[in-house]
């Protein structure tokens, strides 16, 4: 006989008041992709400027906890199934390089990606983007190290923080995903709420070193972040990369 | 009788491959607080920031799931009485006004606080350093809407995005966390590998609007955000601050 289990007790959520609406019409529907290894600030730049004005949905295939890249563990709010049809923003991040082979979340942003209002991504997110087959023809952005991979997938690299090309919007690595967010803010509600968002979280940013950019860090610095990967992520990700193109183009052809 | 419990299905955690180790050596221990109602990215800026580098928990009175500020749920990694004894970082966010008055969580933050090397906060997290009596006779730096109210706990407060003062080193509001790890990355193991941190996270912002303080922003965007944050915060928030101003004066006394 089966009975239903009283809840864990650290399943339990502690609940608390959340930021007040900054915009109290139609709030824009948004899902942003997690999986596990996700790199949590692609998400989290963009979720902290949406918030206040936007329904955000964090999404994945089940609402297991997931650990992220940086060792946060955090509970995606809907399955892919209970995700709301007709997207204003559909936005991915960067994900490990199973994404890539990964046949169920691929479809669901293909298909989500068909209706969206705007098809979004931050850091290599857009060759997620690309995999699904969303970015054909588009000129679009992505983390500096992975930036020309995104030809594999028929779209034209761009070197700039947030590159919109039609209703495709793309930011550039990480930390990018805030730019990004005010950009995608000023689409959707206009320039003003995207302005007072921006003096709400205070983002008048005054980085101590001048190192953001390979061109600004020189190649030595830009040597050390591939070394740091490891030397065969590289080859693992060109793998996985040309793997996903292949199959684009064996199921849209 | 009672019986463990099998875990519920959605308790499981979904592990991931983490990003790799940039330092090898002996490795900074930090602590997060967090707690329902967290301004997530206070947080996640400089655990971004020191996460390749340093070993870092999010701490909270227990582990049970808690909700952010922005709708985000957390699982807390160790209940303050598994926090490492002898911290490298402790840091402190922003955190719902409850707090002021929370006796448990300050006489936490007051008994690591006189043993951590840095003693640590971004945004409003800085009145809480406050609340537990670790700023008196500090220079400190909070959210713009609340500089001013370090006073009350002896501090001086200091219009700026990252203050330091001896092991006191506190960032502006939200976004100042991402300049704020930065800077304590470099105070904990130096120049470079801050700059490789930086390089790999892409930190080369390039904000679409220049609102991100009130000088740049103007007294009626300053007002805005005042009025989002509702008319009774303000008052809410003085007295908050003047209580545990009160009993910290009565504590130490």
């Amino acid at each position: 006989m089966t009975q239903k289990q009283p809840d864990a007790p650290n399943l339990k959520i502690q609940k608390c008041a959340h930021l007040p609406a900054m915009h109290r019409e139609r709030r824009p529907e948004v899902a942003m992709l997690v999986c596990p290894g996700v790199t949590l600030l692609d998400i989290l730049g963009p979720q902290t400027v949406l918030a206040p004005s936007c329904n955000i949905h964090l999404v994945w295939k089940n609402t297991h906890l997931i650990e992220t890249d940086s060792g946060v563990v955090l509970k995606p709010a809907l399955s892919f199934s209970e995700c709301p049809h007709d997207l204003d923003v559909l936005l991915v991040g960067g994900c490990p390089l199973d994404i890539f082979q990964d046949a169920e979340t691929l479809q669901f942003l293909a298909d989500q990606g068909s209706r969206a209002k705007y098809v979004t991504s931050v850091c290599s997110g857009s060759l997620v983007l690309g995999a699904a087959g969303l970015l054909q023809g588009y000129r679009a952005t992505s983390h500096w190290s992975m930036l020309k991979a995104l030809r594999l997938f028929g779209a034209t690299p761009v070197e700039a923080r947030v590159v919109t090309d039609r209703n495709r919007v793309s930011g550039g690595g990480v930390t990018a995903g805030i730019d990004f967010g005010l950009e995608v803010l000023s689409q959707l509600l206009g320039e003003e709420i995207a302005r007072l968002t921006q003096l709400a979280m205070e983002y008048d940013p005054a980085p101590p070193f001048d190192s953001g950019s390979p061109k600004k860090a020189g190649p030595a610095l830009a040597q050390k972040v591939h070394d740091w990967m490891g030397p065969e992520y590289a080859e693992r990700m060109a793998g996985a990369l040309a793997e996903a193109a292949k199959s684009m183009n064996t199921s849209s052809s």
